[in-house]
């Protein structure tokens, strides 16, 4: 099934919806649901049914013509086509109060990650517990993840010292990063870096909501805010 | 400007980058920069020079052939198209470990953003203060979104009430949502979700990482990955 997935070339995009349907497909078989057709399995993941089609196709087809998919093995199909059979080994960098909400985050386990470590620089910190680990001093960092085979860091450091964390990071080997960090990372092309910028996305909301204040009071057509119902994190 | 905003109809694609662009010309700005070229530009805020350049062309034409963009003049410029002007006003609903962390993110007033309210149902919790606020029962809902005026919510309430709660903060009037609890809301058309989902992220994160891992290994050829460069957070 590994090399289907090499071979068909899932699109980025694609890739990044497989999770909403995996998450959706749990809520179902957690309510004992056995079969979802693309309409429902597509409305719990909160895209469009021809989308969920189009995505599924680059999967291989799994749905049948009157009895839709069955929700068990759509789900193993996705969590293997995901790479989230094998369990990946976590580090979270700057436990900050963000970094200690992340490493007390309760989905890793039942979603195929372990946090494997905690490192920062601050000297109050580093040596304390957390999510019971004890958190690492950076300048220890390469140790730590070759120690602890790491393969995905969390980056949740202060905005002016992300970039050359960053770059450690990727010298040390691990090439897959979550930026938490509010500012954009150059890196070498073949590191995946996804990021979360709390407030990008509040400033997104802000332009809605004014947007909407403004056709409101009459002085814009409504029909000029163009609508994002896509989830946030699934370009 | 507001009404050729409204007239012209961004896509919320381009309203999605303009938050890392601000970002950027706010970095610059801090660094005592003045002007500034579309690819240095882009290249700060992770994206490609002819996208910025369209994007910006949204807003109006900025850039002066051989000089380029005047870094505070664009910074206000955008400002004003978000909509960050002004103040919003935001309540946290749902104050666990992450709902702290987003309580005592720093981000807020520098970006246009005040946290006026904090809720939550857990005994043990409502009452205490955060943030220099005392958390107040989500019972109170309605009453605390009017008396503070409250036009964006943040939701990092567990999964299983997030569909409930957000129900109810629209029927409390907020229409703008961002989502920490990882399941889809269903809500009406009107309503702007975005939504931030650590597991998702760290999934497409390991399918790449697994990608790599394979192609390494010679199973599958390397181009079979394809790079999502673009911050998850700007769809």
């Amino acid at each position: 099934m590994a090399e289907t997935l090499g071979d068909t070339g899932i699109p980025g995009a694609t890739v990044a919806r497989l999770p909403a349907y995996l998450r959706a497909l749990r809520d179902l078989e957690g309510r004992g649901v056995e079969t979802t057709s693309s309409t429902e399995l597509a409305e719990l993941a909160g895209v469009g049914s021809a989308q969920l089609r189009k995505d599924l196709s680059f999967l291989g087809s799994y749905g049948t013509r009157g009895v839709g998919y069955v929700v068990d093995s759509l789900a193993t199909y996705i969590t293997s086509a995901l790479g989230v059979e094998d369990e990946h080994r976590i580090a979270i960098v700057g436990i900050g109060s963000l970094g200690h909400a992340l490493a007390n985050y309760s989905g890793y386990g039942t979603r195929g990650f372990e946090v494997a470590a905690l490192l920062d620089a601050s000297p109050g910190v580093v040596g304390t517990e957390a999510a019971g680990l004890v958190i690492e001093h950076i300048d220890a960092l390469e140790e730590v993840f070759a120690r602890e085979n790491v393969t995905i860091v969390v980056l949740a450091t202060p905005a002016h010292v992300a970039q050359e964390v960053a770059e450690r990071v990727v010298a040390a080997g691990v090439r897959e990063i979550l930026n938490f960090a509010p500012r954009a990372l150059q890196l070498p092309e073949d590191v995946i870096v996804r990021s979360v910028d709390v407030g990008s996305e509040l400033q997104i909301l802000a332009f809605h909501a004014q947007a909407r204040a403004l056709a409101e009071s009459g002085s814009t057509p409504s029909d000029a805010v163009e609508a994002t119902e896509e989830p946030a994190a699934q370009p």
